[in-house]
């Protein structure tokens, strides 16, 4: 896998935490981690968790190998058992009986998700927190530098630079707090047996009672550094979904902020620029915008992954045949592509260049119309709604700068003078409450 | 719309919640919180608002008019402000200056939307409640009744039908839990103004500082009961991106409760049957699962719509020229689904009759097969792992009852007598910690 | 249903195609037809079926009744025939003996569901006739005229406004033989009887040998105007994929054209207007670019709706528990929306107003650099590839018109007069093989 | 890319046809075709484009370094490009400069997901080819036998299992003509230039006239063996949301098959079993159906990446800023899972062992309920429909042997002898025209 058709997180922080060997050492961990576990609670001996935990590393096994072996059985950890047990036991062979004892491929395998996920998300977090703190100072930099406010593609009225970046700021905060309720608490250990009763752990211990099983989930925990289940979650996918969702939700935020560059840095309006474009192979003046472009990206691909994840809660019985095999792929591609794109929006959002001077000359280019809004607050409480508006309607329509076309207006000429006139129509003097929304927003500050 | 293509909330109590003439309500209330916020703050008349309040009835206006001028203008609100201040005209016609006074198409829309979303989601955590109270009573009963745990759709070990049930509420409890947080804080007002910078509130505030947003803000959420925004939210689609999750992990929870119940109603399982099975148009004898079926179907249509909803947030400018319109069909189709599948749901738990009888006679067509995990770790300290697995497989090869096959394997029949073998694979006597996680799972309650 | 949430297709004359009326007409048009083709076999008596087909019309029955009695059966079928056989009876009560003879619930409301699907994709076809007929005429008009091509949003090299309208004409071209492929075969009738074997009807007729079956499904499908279907398709969902695929190509199609006309509506490019801009609550000088607002929601929403449709093929046993009911009401969203849309994009193609001057005038804004290509072209033979990408690296790092800045450099201005270099700068002399490509564009024709 | 996480296709054809690897292949051989084609022309040395074709091999470039440079270009041409050109240049310097001659990154781009497409296509077509045959002869042995037929969970009529193997065949075929139908003709070569009117190619053919292109095109795809556009598609992606649309058809296909396979394999029916089950890590006994639920991962996890791929349309200007590059590894996803998915069908449906024995005690479990149907039939001439259908509840009702409770049924017992009655209510006698479907349906042969 070297990520040629995915720009966005090639050669960032979470691809590495993704990967097959990545996912292959988590279910290693998850198995040494168990045996610990049991080992504290006396039900395996202390030695043989310490040779399982030694002999649980990646490097050791053949992740192809493990892959093929997989068509028998649907899923590695059947294979992955086998050739740890037959590395324990080259070591110290009576160890080898405690391998996996009285768990099942799912315990292992759900595990290791969550410890790939885990590792995952917190990369995120450290990538979105970049982005915010770049966003931050560009949002108090230009707390009052004017631009187009936009809705349906046209020119609607101002609002400043500064609450764009607020706002893209803002989305990325809800993003991380999304991610950061999905750590806190939302990934467990996988504990259930071959069915979720556990019933294969209890029977190795000896007759302890049920609430040996509650000792169990805590160790196993502890072990691993993930949350304890409330239920085995076999059939139960609620961190699967939560996953897709916060993923999903943390892709399309970044990609808010991805679309409106790509819209800024248009050719006919260049606002803002990237700190370095990217070069294209036939066309030498363009400076493309490539940051934008990926993260864009990913926001395109994850929900629909997230689609497939949610569906996962359709799960029949004690284990769904096919659904739960079908979230593994999915899940990997999402936390990839999500790394992926905080990496990158990171990066954008540090080099971003904003062009106060072009953000002027094009709300200068309605000559006026892009406050006709607040004229009509104006002239309402003098020539009443319904006048003011049909006034503005036969000014605005005219293509005239408004205030010229306002100053010879009948119904306006008496009403106001061109100077006040010229003062109301100026775009950088009607960008109402945005300097204000912003202080409010960057008082906001990340959740650690 | 009769509702004859959606038997799943046809005449459930979210129907009418989400009707077009509740939405027409909620935009007309929209309207009529904004005038008497705005009054509370001494910018509108409170004679005024108080007219455009009594005026703000749906029954009033025409929705189809107001659907057919919206092709004009892309959302029905405008058509909508026309109507509501020519009917204001006519009671009071200085009042009629104040309807809609600063505002825009989108404050009021989302904000209807988040009234809407607000009176579904409570409907159907009503709905949740009842589901999550009679799954507990199937739960406590059914706590050590023992059923074929299933995984890749076979017999895998014993289980309990009350744990099934316990799991069925975990997941109508998640559920609960995510559409409570959305409720708690998640469903803001929508106050923006043209393009999110409250200028035309404030251009009719009459010199009042910026701060006077945070007052409007602050009265209309107190107005309408919903939240106070962050920041205003025209382009930030935070709220629409969570209730797509949170609707779609209801329904998924749903639906799980739903296949599973399906694949125990088969007519070789038999395990529980619907309180009043479907009758079929040609045949007599056909008792469908007819409440499962319909609670599977909203399950199967709700994640694509949250898909579209959580790529809303991909929306570009301060107001999308599209992302914004689509959000509203998909959304009230979401929470039409969600509402009855949530009622639907709450009426197969209430009436659903679990079979103890079959349940047992299945788990005895293995012939203790079911059980073959229980010996395994019975036979493994006895005989080390990977003989008691070779044993095993002879004897669950063969097809003989299992009891029967080891009393007679050589490798065995020294070490366990007959009734030992015998008691050994009652299934009966295999549920692990199954009671236990049942009553653990009983102790979490519902967050109000 | 006001269609207030659904701008796109109110009004339009899919929506009347699609309404829940419009279903209960298609089931009637089915039951109908299913007796008329009995007759034809001799099975029925030719009086029944006139009776049956003079009773099947809608308005003589409650859609709301049928809706409320279709959560007892999951499908609204069940109570029709009820119904329908009452108002035989009440004419002629042996002619009610033959009411839905043989047959069973899926052969009715799929029948049902592929009429209405074959009214509305031909009312579709006739706005993509029409949307195509306009896009012909813009791509002749302005064959030659020059625009800037645009890649990730920066101009790249001129194209003519010509080759953009044919390009949208070939998608729409595209999808318009998609939906003549689903009318062409792809629709049948559902003859399956109970689970697909036919028994039911078999058992009527009375010995005939099962070739009879081939004859009944002839003349249903002769009767309905539908097609023979290969085998019953009760749980073979080809049709429902088909459909769902078509569709959200239509929309996706159609969508292109729409987000092409957002981009160039906008206040900066100004090149192209919508004849009647729609108008603001807020802003008086806006002519917002509603129609294509209007197209891109539908491309927004089909898509997910689609997914759904062709996870219908996962349908199990002979007939779906669930998987069959979840594709009513997505489909017909589905229908309603692309033909919403259809129609709406034919507005917007008719009305469409191209601005040559501003696509000349945004042509100019690079200073020539947009054809910094062509420059290479005609450097590289004279320096070598690398070397002219390294002269044009410098020339258009430097801000300059490109012609002034390559006059001036000393690899160039000795091989190049300013006269050649500024007819070579010339966007409008760049055009590659655009207005070729139109006129190769246009000879393809509609597939009637 | 070990597989790991995707054991549906590890080691299957398909894989080696769409790794990174074989993408890398297939740009190369796009640069190849395209200087040949070239060539041809006149317009490239016959010398340069044999240097560089025995240039463009693989084992040559280090993916992992052209997707780190991506980064810089969002696409890893710009980089493959540099590295070609390096290369040829080493072997013969003046050839180097004829490298990716007048040509634009995604025109190479295209025309290698077209190769890698086309290639992953055609194994499955292969695969679904021992698919359809195996299902043949499973059609065709069990013409007669006796299964029954099942509808919302339940038994409803009989049918045979040569039917049911029928009806998956059909969609195997079904799918097959959707791939066939994509090959043919529906993978065209990209060759558009820097946005579409190959200004750049025309640059460098010296004055050709714009026919020029045509040539090119022609020569372009006789080269690769890929067909010919209508129009450069850049921006118009048609062919891939094509094979979005048949790759998800053809998953969801084989899913069925893989859903049916399931349920008929749970221990309580028993009705067919895979040649090898799958065995568990803690369970001795069981031998799942692996080959079912790894095709069922595919249907499942398609479908969303087909949205993503349909959505692909919604590409703004002359190259999608995002859109473009979204598709990539989606597309690559969606073909390894259904070449894996294909493969692995032919594997199960090779070695499905059908149990007509069980098939026979199932159906004898209902006492003759399943042939309630045929008794209305019957019934229903004597008592009229409505009686008929009065008695037959009754005689369900009772939970009796059906002809036992007819049989002292007052309205039957003077109606029907014991004697018919057994004969009526033997399900093995009510398979309607099942057998005669599947003479009908094995008549049908793939397309080749």
């Amino acid at each position: 896998m070297s990520g040629l058709l995915s720009p966005v997180s090639a050669g960032t922080p979470v691809e590495d935490l993704v990967r097959d060997e990545a996912w292959l050492q988590a279910m290693l961990d998850a198995e040494a981690a168990l045996a610990r576990a049991q080992a504290r609670l006396g039900t395996v001996p202390a030695q043989a968790a310490a040779v399982i935990t030694r002999a649980a590393q990646a490097p050791l096994f053949d992740p192809r190998a493990l892959a093929l072996a997989a068509r028998r059985t649907a899923n590695p950890v059947v294979g992955l058992v086998a050739a740890l047990t037959a590395r324990v036991a080259e070591v110290d062979r009576p160890a080898a009986e405690y391998v996996h004892r009285g768990s099942t491929s799912q315990d292992i395998l759900d595990t290791a998700a969550m410890l790939v996920t885990a590792r995952a998300v917190r990369a995120t977090r450290t990538a979105l927190a970049a982005t915010a703190d770049a966003l931050f100072a560009h949002a108090a930099e230009h707390r009052d530098t004017p631009i187009a406010g936009r809705t349906l593609a046209l020119q609607a009225v101002p609002t400043t630079f500064g609450l764009k970046a607020a706002g893209w700021r803002a989305l990325v905060l809800d993003a991380d707090e999304r991610l950061r309720r999905l750590l806190d608490g939302g990934l467990p250990v996988s504990l259930g047996g071959a069915a979720g009763t556990l019933a294969g752990y209890l029977a190795y211990a000896d007759g302890a009672p049920a609430s040996y099983v509650d000792d169990l989930a805590a160790a196993f925990a502890d072990e691993t550094g993930l949350a304890r289940p409330g239920l085995p979650w076999h059939a139960l996918r609620t961190p699967i979904a939560d996953a897709g969702a916060a993923l999903a939700f943390t892709t399309g935020a970044l990609g808010k902020f991805a679309v409106d560059v790509l819209t800024l840095s248009r050719t006919e309006i260049g606002e803002v620029a990237e700190a370095a474009g990217g070069s294209s192979s036939a066309m030498p003046q363009k400076r493309n915008p490539v940051l934008a472009t990926l993260v864009r990206t990913a926001a395109l691909q994850v929900p629909p992954l997230a689609t497939a994840l949610s569906q996962a809660l359709l799960s029949e019985d004690e284990r769904a045949a096919g659904g739960w095999h079908a979230e593994w792929l999915l899940l990997r591609e999402a936390l990839r592509l999500t790394g992926g794109a905080a990496h990158t929006a990171a990066q954008l959002a540090a080099g971003l260049r904003p062009q106060p001077r072009r953000m002027l000359d094009n709300l200068a280019r309605t000559g006026g119309h892009v406050v006709a809004e607040r004229l009509a607050a104006v002239l309402a409480p003098l020539l009443g709604k319904a006048e003011a508006r049909r006034v503005l309607d036969e000014a605005t329509a005219a293509g005239r700068p408004l205030a010229d076309a306002l100053a010879e207006h009948p119904r306006v000429k008496d009403l106001l003078t061109p100077d006040e006139l010229a003062r109301l129509c100026d775009p950088a003097a009607y960008l109402g409450a945005a300097p204000h929304l912003v202080d409010a927003a960057l008082r906001r500050r990340p959740i650690l």
